[in-house]
C-alpha cells in the first residue's frame, strides 16, 4: 500500500531541490530521459567522456547507468562514474537493457554491480530474471516474461546485491529482498514508446536523490511514471502523442494528480 | 501496380510477427526510428557495440546498416554485424545517408556493399546517383537530384551489387534492375522531419525480416511510409507535430487505411 | 532596438540559400537541432567522424560547436573540422555547454577558442561568466546566473576573443563588446525543453551563414527562437507539447509572426 502522503512529499522535495541527476545512458533515451527529468523538477546531465565522468558524479544527487547502447568505451566511463559516486555516497540506479540479448551484457553489468554497487535496479522481468539466472536469454530489449513472474527473481537479486530492485510491467513491482510493494498504475501504450523503461530508471534517479531511503524513493518514482503514463493514454492516439503527453503530465504532475489516479 | 493483399498480408505479419530488427544507424534517427519500428509492431534493437554487434545480428531478423554519423568504430561494428547477419542469411539493408558528401562516405558504403551484401540499399536520388557515379557530389544529406531521374542509377545499382535499390522521393521507386515499382504516397512535410529517410530504411527492415521477397517487402514498407506520412499531414502544422502524428498513423495503420489511402 | 526589416531580409535569406550548417553537437540535442534548422529553412548536417569532419567543414556554410557531451574523440573531431572552417573563412558558432561543471570543459573550450576563433559564442549566464572567470562553477548544465548579470562578462569575453557573446535567458543579450542588443520575447517553459539552447545555437548558426555580420545574425537568430518560444507556449501543455509547437512555429515563422511577436 503506497503511503500517498510519503509520495506527495518526495515530490514536493524534488520539484524544490531540483536535484542534478547525472546520466550515462543510451543514445536512444538521452533526449527523452532529460526532457523527463526536466519535466518531474529535476536538473539532468548527460556526461559520459572518460576525461570528466568521475568529476561530475562527485557532484551530482544521483548517478543513472544504463547499457543501452554500451560499448568497451562506455563502460569504462560508467565505472569510472560509479566509483566516484559511490565514494562519495551518491545513489547509483542500474538499468541492465537487453541483458539477456548478448554475452557482453552479462559482463558489463556484473562489472558494474560489483564495483558501483548501485542502490537500485531497475528492469522489466524478463531483464532482472535474466540478471539472476545468468543463463536467461531475452528477445532484444523487449520484455517477453511477465512482471509478476519475476517477483522471486527481484527479491534474490535484492538480497545477492544489496540494491532495491525494480521489474516494471504492467503492474510494477519494487522490493528490497524482505518488502514488497506493487504499483498498478500504467497504461500499456507506455510500452510502445521507446526508452520509456530508460526514463523510469532516471526519474527514480531524481526520487532517490532527495530520499536515502532508495525503497521508497523507487515506489514513489514508478507511481509517478503509472500515473503520467494512464493520463497521457487518455488523450493519445498512438506512440507519437504518448510520448510528448507523458511529459505534459510529467511537468502537470500534482497532489490532485496523484489523489485522482493513484490505485491502492 | 501495388498488390494490396501481398501489402495487407505483409503488414499483418510484422504484427504477428513482431520481428527483431537490429539497426546500427546514427544518433540523430536513432529515437525516431525505434519508435517508428515499435509502431509498425516491430522489436528494434540499437546495439553497436564491436563486443556484441555480431552476437546480436546473428539473432536478429535483419539488419540495417546507416552511415549518417559514421566514424571508424562503428564503421568496423557495421562490418562485424553486417558479416555476422550475412552468415546467418539474414537481410540487411544500407542507408547511405549523404554518401556524396565526402570521400569518406563512398570509402565506407563500398566497404559495407563488398562485405555484407545488402538485399536492399534505399537513398534519395543524389544519394542512390552518388553511389553509382562515384564522382558526382551531393550537398549535404538533403537530395538535389529528383527521384524519377534517378531511376536509371538505381536500376544500374540493383544490377552491379544485387541487391533491390529503393529511391525516395515525391514518388518512391523501387528496383530489383528488372522490375520497376513506384509509390506515389507521400507529402512534402515528410522531407521536413530530419531522420525521415533513416526511418523508410528500418521500415524496410521489418518488411524484409518478414517477406523473404525483398524487392515486394521494399514496395510495402515505402507505401506503409507514404500512407502514413500523408495522413499524418492532414493534421500537423509543422514538422514538429507531423513527426508525432506520423507516428500516431503508423500505429494506426491497417486494412481501412490502405484501402483508403493507397494510390494505384 | 532590432531593426525588423534587416531582421525580415534575413529570414528570407536563410529560407531561400538553405544553407549548410555543420553541427558537431550533443547526442540529446541533437535530433532536436536538425529539425530547428529544417524548420527554419536550413540543411543540418552533423557529422563527426575524424576521417571527414574538416571535409564537410570546408563545403558547410556554417560551423556549430557544441560540448555537451565531449569527449576526446570528438574534441578532436571539433578542432580539425573547425580549423578546417576557419581557413576557408566560414563562421563558427560555439555552445560551451555546462563549461563550469568540470574542469575539461574548460580546457576544451580554451582550445576551441584559441585554435578555431569562432565568430559568436552562445551560452547561458552561467556558462558565460564561467567562460571569464575560470575559477567560477555552475550546477550541472542548467544557469543558476541571471543573464542580466552576465552582461558585463560577455562584454570582456566578446573583447578577449573577437567573437560576438550571446547570453540566452528571459532577456537575451547579444554584444560584441562594444554593442549590445537584447532580445526580450521567449517563455520560460522553454528552458524545460532540453536543449534548447542547443538549438539556439544552432539557428544562430543558419543565420551568420547569409549574413556576415555576426552581431546581426545572432540578434535575429535569437528573436526568431524567442519569438517561436512565445507563440508555441500559447497552446503547450508542458514540455513535450512545446518541444514540438516551438518546430511548428518555426516552420510557420514569417514576416506576419515578426510584425506580431516582436518586442522592440
Amino acid at each position: 500500500m503506497i503511503d500517498k502522503t510519503k509520495f506527495k512529499k518526495d515530490l514536493a522535495l524534488v520539484r524544490k531541490n531540483a536535484p542534478l541527476v547525472h546520466n550515462i545512458t543510451n543514445y536512444v533515451a538521452m533526449n527523452n530521459t532529460a526532457n523527463a527529468l526536466l519535466a518531474i523538477g529535476a536538473s539532468p546531465v548527460m556526461i559520459h567522456g572518460q576525461e570528466e565522468a568521475a568529476d561530475m558524479a562527485a557532484i551530482a544527487g544521483a548517478l543513472v547507468l544504463n547499457i543501452g547502447t554500451i560499448e568497451g568505451y562506455w563502460l569504462k566511463a560508467m565505472i569510472l562514474a560509479g566509483e566516484s559516486a559511490r565514494a562519495h555516497k551518491h545513489p547509483i540506479v542500474l538499468d541492465p537493457v537487453g541483458i539477456g540479448a548478448t554475452p557482453y551484457r552479462a559482463v558489463a553489468c556484473k562489472e558494474i554491480i560489483e564495483k558501483c554497487a548501485p542502490a537500485v535496479i531497475r528492469g522489466n522481468a524478463s531483464e532482472i530474471i535474466a540478471l539472476v539466472k545468468t543463463g536467461a536469454k531475452t528477445k532484444g530489449v523487449d520484455s517477453t516474461d511477465s512482471s509478476d513472474d519475476a517477483v522471486d527473481s527481484a527479491k534474490i537479486l535484492a538480497k545477492n546485491t544489496g540494491a532495491v530492485v525494480v521489474v516494471s510491467g504492467p503492474t510494477d513491482y519494487i522490493t528490497d529482498g524482505t518488502r514488497v510493494e506493487c504499483v498498478k498504475n500504467g497504461n500499456p501504450l507506455m510500452a510502445r514508446v521507446t526508452a520509456m523503461g530508460c526514463t523510469a530508471s532516471a526519474i527514480v534517479g531524481a526520487f532517490v536523490a532527495v530520499n536515502p531511503d532508495a525503497f521508497e524513493a523507487s515506489v514513489h518514482a514508478m507511481a509517478a511514471m503509472g500515473i503520467c503514463g494512464e493520463a497521457a493514454a487518455e488523450k493519445a492516439e498512438g506512440n507519437g502523442t504518448m510520448q510528448l503527453y507523458f511529459l505534459d503530465k510529467m511537468c502537470a504532475l500534482d497532489d490532485a494528480m496523484i489523489d485522482k489516479y493513484l490505485k491502492a
